[in-house]
């Protein structure tokens, strides 16, 4: 059962190619060595997990997005992972388990069941870091900061950052007093920007009107940071959560100005990207070459919750792939390659191809009979032999 | 239906934490450079594949090693890679169709549905490189020593390599005439090393006398270079491609002796390692701590015809983390990580972070009100400001 055309690759799976894959390999170091400086450690999760690990204080979304398979050994149903955050979380809460702040980072291939219709892949090279153990918003900070190094450092030109803060729709919707499944209308609504509809679901709610101005006011909760105090007036029910999730976007809104003043920074208090995994603030970040965000993160309390240990929790994480792409492929350097004739028992030819290689510079040897010139093998250098020695000559001197 | 036990892991399924992670991607780098330096280029193959795409020349053993999964989209059935030679295979003959020699090389988790009796893994991490479009030794010899630079750069000590020529028992069985199902049996006792079966299966072949002896001697024919000659005698049958196969042992033998005098070398015409996929002359890598071979590689000519295009190839791969777990770590140094205060809007000290990071320097900086100590967070130095300057100070100095 061979099939005809055995070299596709299913929809959305790609292979990378060596000019690419030099590129990814060098941004991949890059980012994670970046990480690193800043106290972030390098973790492994697997690929696969028990399912239910898996998809720990995630939603329907990730269920619908995991490939499900049987274990053959234990019986139990396996998932391959769609996002490396939760496996994350459960190395600090199971694996670490310190009493102060914890910094990890990870980079993998993770799997989609049906990818987004935006994304063209379905197995994204996540990216990430997460910061573990504090609360306040200095944690956020940092890992925003950390999101825009690497943007910076993978060349990206012109990034757009937009902030939210699901802690301000939890608030309002238990206030309100809403059931689970109006909350589940809503957010879907809002979720979509369907304004018309938003009208007539929350006509519907028996609640103040208060409430109802409110929920209908959310999605032109959205621009520049003037509509921090806009939201201010609106949103003043006198509840505490509310108040202190404004006065953390204003202070984060002020850093930014202050450290990054030419960053353009809006905010959509309707945003409610990862809802059902987040706990309070939330970021993307844009460029206006890419319809749908580049990197994401936000904060998400007590994930770990279920492995033993509830922690504060922010991170955030991007497809290293897509990153790649943004980047200015001409600014590589091309490291110089050198052609070695295949003359078989001259150890001295041998000797100087090894020292060349240690010194780090890439030696290709030629095979007895071989086709291609070493040009066509994308040499820019030959090691000849003169006067009993062997020397690197460009190959444009020759 | 939340496991109790919501941190455990399936069977053979691990995470790597931060310590043993830094030493797996330090040598991962220092691996790929390496290859990169002998002139093989990275590819990155897709985690999964169509299935039929991905067991292409290989044997019913892969196929019961390989997780599948269905295709939501196509509806078609995919598979896990559980080897990613095949997968670089068809990146040579279809991607990029080069006249002359390729060289690839890969880095990547592989997935096994059971795993080997031996391992304790079901997700190697394989590490590989490929040579194509050479048919000589010049190519089984390159590769072999690219896998021994491997061992020495991954601090292997004590390698033993054993040496066997698939071809000698394709064209023994060939020659005698065997069906298929008489092949499969012989193949199973050699593998077993089941002399007594052995013998009572050769009893019943309808074979020449002489290819009973011969049949019943191959497990014999295993030991030091001598076991060349020995064979040499015994299988004097007139097959050209025995005797050529038996050539390039001795070759190979010799160059070995000459460029690795203390290595130790054995030969085993018996072993059928990776029969149903290898072509010529294989070779795996043994150390006296390990229970299996802890690197492996040999000829596979022809596995590109089915994506189109026939080619001469050899090359090998090994599991990175058994490779890390054979490693000194004490030989990897420790970099300095530095502590930086938290105190909020200065901005001198956030220059002085910024500085430090990018001079390559590991900096934490101190969360508000956040538990633990520099030195329980690692660090070796503090930022202190002196003067009106912040300075790097030893924590053991103050």
């Amino acid at each position: 059962m061979q099939k005809k055309d055995s070299w596709l690759l299913p929809e959305g799976i790609t292979e990378v190619l060596p000019e690419q894959a030099a590129c990814l390999e060098s941004l991949r170091r890059n980012l994670l060595d970046t990480f690193d400086c800043w106290g972030y450690q390098l973790v492994i999760p697997p690929f696969v997990d028990f399912l239910d690990s898996l998809l720990t204080g995630s939603g329907h979304d990730l269920d619908l997005q995991t490939f499900k398979l049987t274990d053959q050994l234990s019986g139990e149903m396996l998932g391959v992972r769609a996002d490396m955050t939760p496996q994350v979380a459960r190395i600090d809460a199971h694996n670490l388990k310190h009493e102060w702040p914890t910094r990890l980072c990870y980079a993998g291939t993770t799997l989609h069941t049906l990818g987004d219709p935006l994304e063209k892949t379905r197995s994204p090279m996540q990216i990430g870091a997460e910061l573990y153990g504090h609360a306040g918003i200095e944690s956020d900070y940092e890992v925003i900061q950390l999101m825009l190094e690497m943007l910076a450092i993978s060349g990206v030109q012109n990034v757009h950052l937009d902030m939210g803060h699901v802690g301000i729709y939890r608030a309002l919707v238990e206030q309100a007093g809403l059931s689970q499944q109006q909350e589940a209308e809503l957010f879907d609504v809002l979720q979509r920007k369907a304004r018309t509809e938003l009208a007539e679901l929350v006509d519907l709610f028996a609640v103040p009107q208060q409430f109802k101005t409110i929920f209908n006011a959310l999605p032109k909760l959205n621009g520049g940071v003037e509509v921090l105090a806009k939201a201010g007036e609106l949103l003043d029910i006198g509840n505490h959560d509310i108040r202190t999730a404004l006065q953390d976007l204003q202070n984060i809104a002020r850093k930014l100005q202050q450290d990054y003043p030419s960053l353009t920074v809006s905010f959509d208090l309707a945003e409610l990207r990862g809802y059902h995994y987040h706990t309070g603030m939330v970021f993307a970040a844009f460029v206006p070459t890419v319809g749908r965000e580049i990197a994401r993160g936000g904060r998400y309390d007590n994930i770990g919750a279920v492995f033993g240990r509830a922690r504060p929790a922010t991170g955030f994480s991007a497809d290293l792939k897509v990153l790649v792409s943004l980047f200015d492929s001409d600014a590589v350097s091309v490291a110089q390659t050198v052609f070695a004739p295949a003359s078989n028992d001259d150890s001295d030819l041998s000797h100087a191809i090894r020292d060349l290689r240690a010194a780090g510079t890439r030696v290709i040897r030629q095979l007895p009979g071989q086709q291609g010139s070493a040009e066509q093998l994308g040499c820019s250098a030959i090691l000849e032999k003169h006067d009993q020695q062997w020397l690197v000559k460009p190959l444009g001197s020759r």
